[in-house]
């Protein structure tokens, strides 16, 4: 095969797993860094039409207009930089799944979890800013906390929310480290090491800043068999 | 207060916190590294009485003799250095927990997911030896596994069977990344970032070879309400 | 020596090492980041005159232009960043190297494999989108993968295509890590270290993002003597 | 000079600074590991003779004895490894510091602040074992917490009491990071790093496992001119 | 709750702690990064009618001017990039806060600690350009400094400053490592580390160029109770 | 399954895998550390059993004490760690492996890598203590190298004699760092990052110390088909 | 805009330390980053005016024209990014510095080692793209190299040269690692671990692109007293 | 234990350097650290009759006594770890080195350094425990310090001490990091980096705790030619 300049369009490429669903129960995601409006297009079409539900995450409004363009029912949430087609809004879990940020600069993350769990199906209630510096918020919350199936703790900084939400409640709870912060934060690095040595049992962790990730093993928790 | 040589014992210690059974739904945990024989013992006797089912985990056979002076219900599992009372047997799980090794030197901090699991009330089905290093292992045990509620996978070197495994089935995957290695490994440091960045969504992780943790975690997403 | 204000050009600079086809199978390789349009095209006039094929890496459209200028049969390859001399289009291997990529970002690294082997002499196999969240991709290609003389893996976030494929084979494997993913990725360390630490025997690993290292070793392997 | 061998002992060594009280309000200080019999005999007597208060951390009891020899006054404090002459036992406080430990395990860094700040003339009150996974332990004492002076807290594992203690009271909080943990505690790393990027204001931070430091800054803070 | 492109200003976000300011003896502080301007109007129209003085850190000129359409009072110090409400000039503290810099790149940083100290209630001592390689510039001034409460030493590269004037003065010393350097200072983090391990007793540190942690604590330990 | 004190042997573990020699090319190595005489022994006679020739790496004394117990025919190699049953000698290579050493401090890595070229059918030449502090050493033995199929080249410190012999030579060249060294060695980090930053290209890299490995690779690319 | 309390333009700034050209042997260096154009104006009256020779480094061309309006003499050399003021020529060393760089593009920083060298009157003797890659250059200009009083050697990538370099000659080394290079080069760490390992004794190192910092010592070492 | 096939016991090992001494100066220097007694003395026959003064470093007593075996002129310094044959004792420099220590702790690093220095021909003078905390000990001493033609200092903890000598003299300077401290010190990381990043020019850097190689440089920067 012989490549010429301008023709790097030719080359094979991506080829969506539609069995994905039946596998793992939720169709494949579309991670939209890197990605060409070609690339983009040609994938959403195939997912589009084989799901009902679709998720792009990382999407920049370019790349959401895009998607737009292939099914005009996409909906775009800039601060979470998701898009998604949401046309199947049954709700599959056991309860609802909590969403907590620590910070207000946390949100974007906390919102890239949210809009994840509503597209698998689940019912999400949302706690922003109660992080540790003022504890008294958190705590007034507890019992909402507890009501929940799972909870998603999103923090940056020094990441110490979810060792203190772990300490209060007995559900599961997910950790997510976010970028936020500077200098010796390494931009989530010192969250990162905190929530994986949460002194506090049943906490589990995903990568930095992955909102995304946290809601879908939140939402394989939550859902009903 | 002054402290003369050799009263170091005197000193204020641990305060046992029996309400974290109604809190969190299981009984304080005793870490044992750095706990004398009395701190021990003293911990122990009040947690014994206050609870049906006590765990104490990283113990020392020493450290386990302490503790079955205190009881001699104590049952010790050298390998997963766990040493436990587990008088109330009762099932609380909607299913059973699922706890798979890689290699055969991944079972030590497996064994401490599968005891802890089945001392908070969980049915535990043991997967051992099936790394990606011969794909088929694990392959031909998929069915098996996806029957499971939730799973646990602890893997060393590169971590990759969490997402192997990620990708092959729709229940919440805990992944345990553990210090088994050498060179880059960096004592699981590598299996950790592997864990953490997987491709396959639904994986969480916890910290290198805390056994314990996927297990409590695995257990508040098993508990039945 | 005495440099004024614009005069930096007349430093001493790059003298091509013409002599590296007979002592390492291949003309000097241009690396093209920080080289100046002068830089680059004395060092092109040199390299064109000497040998048939000449590759030029790391190139961004404006160098291609310069090198297309001393010669233009130069190919630009923007993908891969990669220019090229392809004069002599003879087949100096045993066999094919498969280029094998886990994801759709990871492409632009798989195509500077690409791109380097064919102009060292050698036919190439592309199978690219066939990562382990989906593993029946590649299990379903082993056969092909087996055919060939070496395999070239490019895989970013936790890195665990090789593992896979190196579990699946007898040839030889090099390791590709790429700088996709995000947060504890830490661009490519995970990868690299992932990779590293395969439990799957006879994969070496290059530098993160190298493709053209990854295949230019492939051509030593693949060259009849 | 020749050094032949056996005759290392005749290296010229350590030169005690009697200046230090003076300038720094506090003799200089033994900083033990490494040092020789015969080199802390040698100090000892200068400080000794110079001082009514000597401290010396990270002593030995082998350590502990030889100064002991010097002057049969010493204590040695075994659990926070510290030996002190403490012959001029005034108080010059404005107030008490706090030394609160977040477990069992992180008593004897906080021990050797406790020790280091008495020998210094400060009262000195412990709460120990409060940690964050049973946050109603240290809420409780909020306001014997906030009736101090200063306050220093020591955690080991994800670090994250400081930011909780400094979210309640009004003191400064000068925050001791211990190597207690594992995994990916990496000796101290992830509480030292957590503690630096603490939400909650006023908190400083020491060395991982420096007690000694923290107590010396505090005495600073707590001193009457 | 659905959200729709364009309607990401709908979601919850901060609720300003008005109570802080009694709990922790100073109002909320405003950390600017990645606020929007609403978000930024509506925190400080609640702070700014609740409290006298406030603070809001790394905040662009931008958001200085979101603020002052809140309150036309409000000043910014452009190379602190700090904006403050200080509408309450009364000095609360015991004595003066010395701010030292030890080179000029990283007078930004001590301008961070010294407006944080001012709108605080202290009185600021600035000593700046008096780095180590012209180590008699600080010793000619030690008499100054020592006359002051409380010490804030920034330094970059080596940050060797803080050890210097720790060995120096018998006053508390908060050490603030800057960003300032290259190459294997890594943004900051060899002085970050030169000062944890400072052998002069008595130094406490605070994250990279956090100017205002550093002056947050100083003015707690400047204050009169 | 309940476990009881002293049954720990019970758990399930290791099943070797004999269809690795149809896949690989080689029987499945036996990795020793960890391994009890109890579990090596299982796996043994069942590889003794099926192939004719088996690696065991890392094995201490008393583990190859176990393994001739299985079969008197199993040879140790005390530098190189290594025990192998080598009953078939056939040699199934196209040329020799080069095996070179920088010092003699590299040397038992340097022996884990030719012990296992031997044992999976390949003719060893080699070359030791030719670091570059004396580059004369290899340069002249440079057309001895060129005469090699392959080349492994082990180097703690900088590990520099990689990219020396890269350049000399036409061959696929495999690097081992080692963990000889000390201080900002960290155990054979710099060596690694040394080598796969290599400026000579057909350099690929294997984990810290794994001879293993790269004599694993090395006989993939000797091997005729 | 104007800044108000605290008078951030009046804040006191760098006062230049003339009486380092009588302690050091050279006048006070400006290091650009950072500095206003008033604050470089500023330095540069006081330095100009003191000393003959005075150097800039890291400026921009903006920057060097601000400094060439106080002095017209003043030259840039914006590969280097240095500005020099060069009134007295003389030459004061016992014989040449010779300053090499491994590939063009660690030219930038040999350029800034050899225009400092310049300036504190030394003869310089430039040899550039000499890297191991083509072992034979550096090779055939050994005596050229061991002619030199001292030698500098810039090399980015694995940064091998200088042990290369080292084992050739008898005269001082002094390695400067360069940020060239791409993934696991981590901005030139793997140059500079792999420098301090050097095998070959005498090379002694400094910063990552301090090509200043290592023609200061050169210019300390080749100076007659 | 019968060693067989490889015949490690006759695998072929070190080659002494003879041309060393030509080439570079000074005979090749032994590493002792995994050394065995036949390959110790094996190097040492050769090296002993072909060079009148010979360094071994990192030595035990035991491999002493072996190379006192050789030759019973070879003295053992116990806290430098250095064996060394001194029989020319010509002083072949141009004026005296100085080796300065910031702590007592860091004397056995010293005097690696001025055992090494003094074998290859040095005077050496010793200023022990100077550091930085007591400032005026080295102020003390400038003049002293001054009149060396070179001078070495070894720092652990923060590494402070070279840049406040490189700000007062006119003289190279090489730093040495030693591994003392503890923490965050990270066995001498928190020195290295704080001395690479030294704000006082002329400063070069050797690796952790490398006595040996500081006085190897600062002996070609003394050496008459």
């Amino acid at each position: 095969m012989t490549l010429t300049p301008g023709h790097a369009e030719g080359i094979p490429h991506c080829v969506p797993d539609t069995e994905r669903e039946g596998r793992l129960g939720f169709a494949e995601v579309i991670y939209c860094p890197g990605k060409t409006p070609a690339q983009l297009r040609a994938v959403a079409e195939v997912l589009f039409a084989a799901h009902a539900n679709v998720l792009a995450t990382r999407a920049t409004p370019e790349q959401a207009a895009v998607l737009r363009e292939v099914d005009a029912g996409v909906e775009y949430h800039e601060l979470a930089r998701v898009a998604r087609l949401h046309r199947d809004r049954t709700l599959r879990g056991r309860g609802e799944i909590a969403v907590i940020s620590a910070g207000t600069t946390d949100i974007p993350v906390a919102e890239e979890a949210a809009c994840t769990a509503e597209v698998m199906g689940n019912a999400v209630r949302r706690l922003y800013d109660v992080g540790v510096a003022g504890i008294h918020r958190v705590l007034r919350r507890r019992d909402e906390i507890e009501s929940c199936e799972v909870v998603i703790v999103c923090a940056g900084m020094e990441g110490a929310l979810p060792s203190v939400v772990g300490g209060l409640i007995s559900r599961p709870v997910i950790a997510v480290p976010t970028s936020v912060g500077y200098g010796a934060s390494f931009q989530g690095l010192a969250a990162l090491l905190g929530m994986l040595n949460s002194c506090a049992p049943g906490v589990t962790v995903v990568n930095i800043d992955n909102g995304f990730g946290a809601a879908y093993a939140a939402s394989r928790i939550n859902c009903r068999r």
